[in-house]
C-alpha cells in the first residue's frame, strides 16, 4: 500500500464541532472564560445554527444548535446528550487523502469532496474507521 | 462581573483527546490517512500511552491508551467506548481564566493549575459548566 500513497501536503487542526442546545447558554460559559471573537450563521443543509468562536492558530470552536427536530445535531443531542460532536482536519489535498483512505479500505460517509460552509471541500470518515472519531477534512478551494 | 474579568490574551487550540484501546490499532488509521510526525510518550501520573500526531499550526491529535485498568482513560473506555475524551485550549494566562471562571461560578476540576507534560500548567473544566465537553486549559512556562 505504502507505493500508492500519495504526498498529500500539510494538516492542520480547522474546527472542533460542539452540540448544544442552545447557543445562547453555552455561550454564557465561553465568554465567561475570556472568548469574545464570535461569529453567527445557519447553515439550513445542515438544519443547525453555528456559533463559531475564533481561536489564534487558525481553528476555532463551532457550537451547532439545531434549527428543527430532524437533523443530525438533533438526533446526537437525542441519543447522547449534549457535548463533542465531531473534530475537523484541514487538509492540502483532499482528493489524495481520500485516495488514500479508500486505499485502505477506510469506511467514509462521503466517497467524494461535497461543499460545505464557506466554499470549502469537506468529507466525513465514518466513526467505525477511525475508532469512534466523526472525523471530517476539509479544503479551502 | 463584566468589570471584574481581566484580560488573559490569547487562545489557542492546542490539542483534542482520543480514548484508544490500543494505539497500535489507531495509527492504522492515522498513517492511511498520511499523518506522520509522531511522537510517543508515557504519563503515569494518568496512567496513560500517549501517541501525539503533530499538526502544521500547533497543535496535535493525542490518542490515549490506558497502562493499567484503573486510570480515567480506562474509566472512559468502559463506560463510553473509544472516541474524544477531551480538547484543550492553549491560553496567555492561565490564573487569569481560572479567576474569570470562578467569579462566573464555572465548576473546575482543578482550582488550581497542575503542572501537566512538557512542564504545562494545565487545569481541567468541569464537563457539567461546559455542556458536557470536558475542557482542559494549559499555558507553557
Amino acid at each position: 500500500m505504502e507505493n500508492v500513497k500519495k504526498t498529500i501536503g500539510s494538516f492542520s487542526f480547522d474546527h472542533v464541532g460542539i452540540a448544544v442546545s442552545s447557543i445562547e447558554e453555552s455561550l454564557v460559559f465561553y465568554k465567561a472564560m475570556g472568548l469574545k471573537n464570535i461569529h453567527f450563521e445557519e447553515v439550513p443543509s445542515e438544519k443547525v445554527k453555528v456559533a463559531m468562536l475564533e481561536l489564534e492558530n487558525s481553528s476555532k470552536l463551532e457550537l451547532l444548535e439545531p434549527i428543527d427536530n430532524s437533523g443530525p445535531i438533533q438526533k446526537f443531542l437525542d441519543k447522547k446528550g449534549p457535548g463533542i460532536h465531531h473534530i475537523c482536519l484541514r487538509v492540502g489535498d483532499i482528493h489524495s487523502v481520500i485516495e488514500n483512505l479508500k486505499s485502505a479500505n477506510i469506511k467514509l460517509i462521503n466517497d467524494e469532496p461535497k461543499k460545505g460552509a464557506h466554499n470549502m471541500l469537506v468529507a466525513f470518515v465514518h466513526p467505525k474507521s477511525t475508532g469512534g472519531v466523526l472525523l471530517e477534512i476539509s479544503q479551502p478551494q
